[in-house]
């Protein structure tokens, strides 16, 4: 029986892009258009995943997956207050109240059990591994299951846990990190294609490559590299089908443009470090958890010293982002991209797939025709 | 007229490894076996330099390559004293009294006279960009010119300078960061494959790929993104004909296993580092300049407080790493490693290209051969 993860037309895979950006309209046209799209079911109550889901199979015959985020461990209420602390007073400059820190699973239970009932092709997990018996159980009703995972060990881990495929995400990539810990005096993130190779030198899973990948030659390389597919999260944030904010939007332009005009909204930290293109950092500085975003005033102030706290820091930044979305303020707002963000152009999915997908095979084609000196 | 960089057999370089593991014999047997060979100038005195070339003249008549370290600018004294006072208790622990941290420019003016004198086909450059009088100056006795670029600017830079070639080094890589700075403020060190393709898009001065690539899919990777060869270095690490020191060579061979068993001479650190494999990081503690190197006790005591200033930190630790190589006390040694040195082998270097070579063809021939369900 051929995979899912094996008979994706373009061997392009929509990245989820949770908190916003994942629309069903964006699912639907990159899987119309020979992609595979994905819904992101985190930070989503139960119902309103389920109408996503209606939504989506309104728009499209083609399969598409639905990615869950997996519940971690409870942060330290002292490290969580300490940075409440600090983040007062960012609050109380533009008149916001930050919210409840509070701890929760994401409904983890009962989106597993609606994705049971009403089964997609794919069912993806970040920030973890589930049990072998929930694994199993999707696989029951046709679900395959993909696993994040950022090291070597957690490809391990995910094999030994019976996942179907492995989504491998390299350090270059935007948002945040979907492996299975948040440690602050751990390892050294991987970048995408040293780990590629230490996985497929471990594992026979088919793996999808995420992270950096924004043009065709991207794609090309990871899939020369031995991926089944390639995931793009980023290269779609500017589609009119994603549900990016203006201001998000804005400041992915101004990066590609090399210039801070687009967001003459934002203070000094954001036009000096934006005007360079392409300047990205990891922090935990917005949501508890490392995520990689274009540097802005928030950014730079606050990562050094917070704390690792997923999701409670999420839910104490929420209004101040949420402030920062609606007043157009760059620099209060969790601007997620990949290291190649620059390379993003504003059109629809369809084309972006199409466009993609036949850089992809001009790229292969450039490497595999007769080159003068080259032996064969 | 076919450019050097574009007429590599196999389309493999080997990188300089300045500081031990550059040898005539490597490099000449890289060239021999139809990858390019390089000798690393850097550290060495010009009459060290000089018989060096004569010995790879012996050895190969296939085309070969030499590589520079450009000067910087001073490092500031204070820094250096403060950080001399932290090191003192490591040097009195083993009875080692720490180097000059004296600055030099590495005999770049004697290097480039000797390399004028007796011309080789590639001069390539670490830490900077020439003056174009002296890239003009090396193309006027035949020299093709690849500078080392670690950002879209520095490409930028490196064209309108005249270079030939651009060698772009990702975050994975190992040993030194080669860009034109070393700013502890700076942006975050962009991935390989986002590198690429950020470059790619503002150039078409010929790409050599660095960083991460250990295998021939890594190879294939960066081919089919766009670049003209692949640059390994930690894959010929361990290669007889390299001058890696024993403890160095040790700590390569305990990554692939996965165990701290070649280690037995370190610290309690290092065991318990090692034995995940692949944990590198980025540190200034040996040379004061941004390095990657497999997870020591010397590197994770003293990351946070090393400054930028290189060579004087290179000279001060020196005396350090020299004991720490010969006492067989790998705590104590610069482990330059790229994310990928798990999966590098004990094999003479003919042999290692070979099955590179025949490893990249293979991964080519895959990833383009009819695959169930892909359209065309």
């Amino acid at each position: 029986m051929t995979r899912v993860v094996d008979s994706i037309p373009t061997r392009i895979v929509l990245a989820p892009l949770a908190g916003g950006p994942s629309t069903p309209e964006l699912a639907a046209a990159v899987s119309e258009a020979g992609g595979f799209g994905f819904l992101a079911a985190g930070y989503l109550g139960v119902d309103d995943l389920a109408g996503r889901l209606t939504a989506t199979r309104r728009l499209t015959d083609r399969p598409f997956g639905v990615n869950l985020f997996v519940p971690g461990s409870p942060a330290s209420p002292e490290a969580v207050a300490r940075y409440r602390q600090v983040l007062a007073a960012e609050a109380d400059r533009v008149g916001v109240e930050l919210g409840p820190a509070r701890r929760d699973d994401d409904g983890w239970a009962a989106k597993l059990d609606l994705l049971v009932a009403q089964p997609v092709p794919v069912v993806s997990f970040t920030f973890g591994c589930p049990e072998p018996a929930v694994l199993a159980r999707l696989r029951a009703v046709g679900s395959e299951t993909w696993v994040t995972v950022t090291t070597p060990d957690e490809a391990d881990q995910a094999a030994a846990a019976g996942a179907d495929a492995l989504v491998v995400q390299g350090a270059e990539a935007g948002g945040h990190r979907g492996g299975f810990t948040d440690d602050p005096t751990g390892p050294e993130p991987i970048a995408l294609l040293p780990l590629l190779q230490l996985v497929a030198a471990r594992t026979t899973l088919p793996l999808v490559a995420a992270g950096g990948i924004a043009t065709g030659r991207g794609i090309a390389a990871v899939l020369s590299a031995g991926a089944s597919a390639a995931a793009l999260g980023t290269a779609f944030l500017r589609c009119p089908e994603a549900g990016t904010a203006g201001v998000y939007r804005a400041a992915l332009a101004g990066g590609a443009q090399g210039s801070s005009a687009a967001l003459a909204g934002g203070a000094q930290g954001s036009s000096a470090a934006l005007a360079s293109g392409a300047q990205t950092a990891l922090t935990r500085a917005f949501t508890g958890r490392l995520a990689r975003g274009i540097v802005n005033r928030f950014l730079t102030e606050h990562s050094s010293h917070a704390p690792s706290g997923y999701p409670e820091i999420h839910h104490l930044t929420s209004p101040l982002r949420r402030y920062g979305r609606e007043a157009g303020i760059p620099d209060l707002v969790n601007l997620w991209a990949g290291q190649a963000y620059p390379l993003g152009v504003e059109r629809p999915a369809a084309e972006l797939v199409a466009d993609l997908h036949a850089e992809t095979r001009d790229a292969l084609l450039a490497v595999t025709a007769a080159r003068p000196g080259a032996s064969s």
